[in-house]
């Protein structure tokens, strides 16, 4: 049984906006974490694109459009509450702006911060 | 090289929270998301039992702890922006309200929702 997604049928919170986790669809890697709007949600399937909204730019934010570290969308997944959505995605290099494949790269291991990912080279 | 790790160090919304990426250590399914504040990432890590903030009850909400479906923390960590955390857990059972391992269930198939997992048994 299924039914016709709609962007708009999602929860957003006050500013329109839900989390997107990005997953690396073949390791299963956690990438990051970003946000995304109804239109960027639109956006994101139309174009296989993963295309987020930066809040700090306030603007469409395509995944790899100004660093070339692409995300191409495999599957787009949501939550049971419809207020979060999981990327599933393959990463050309890394996700991070540090140049590391993932942002998760501090782990805290007895009450200390450990730099598990070094930045890619 | 380390560093001592603060909660209160971390980035939180207007409310005082963040999101938090449970995923199963073993397999690395991506579990749920869900909220902390700065006093449930000190209770996770202090107690090994994955504690968030519940938005709906405005308290504490030990994950399993009604349910019996316990996340134990493998491993915390924290992303570039320090705005977003993943934690490495141990799940028994369902981790979804629904008793579905996962919460992210439905997936973006050609335009249609389809449900790709089923409640266990």
């Amino acid at each position: 049984m299924t039914k016709s997604f709609d962007p708009a049928s999602l929860t957003y919170d006050a500013n329109g906006l839900l989390p997107c986790i990005a997953q690396d669809h073949a390791t299963g890697e956690v990438l990051m974490l970003a946000w995304m709007n109804a239109a960027s949600v639109a956006r994101t399937l139309e174009t296989g694109k993963v295309t987020y909204w930066s809040r700090s730019r306030q603007s469409f934010w395509v995944k790899g459009e100004s660093s070339g570290h692409h995300q191409a969308l495999v599957e787009l997944r949501l939550d049971c509450d419809r207020d979060c959505l999981l990327a599933l995605v393959t990463q050309e290099g890394p996700a991070c702006h540090t140049n590391r494949r993932s942002c998760f790269y501090t782990a805290i291991r007895q009450g200390e911060e450990v730099e598990i990912l070094a930045p890619m080279v």
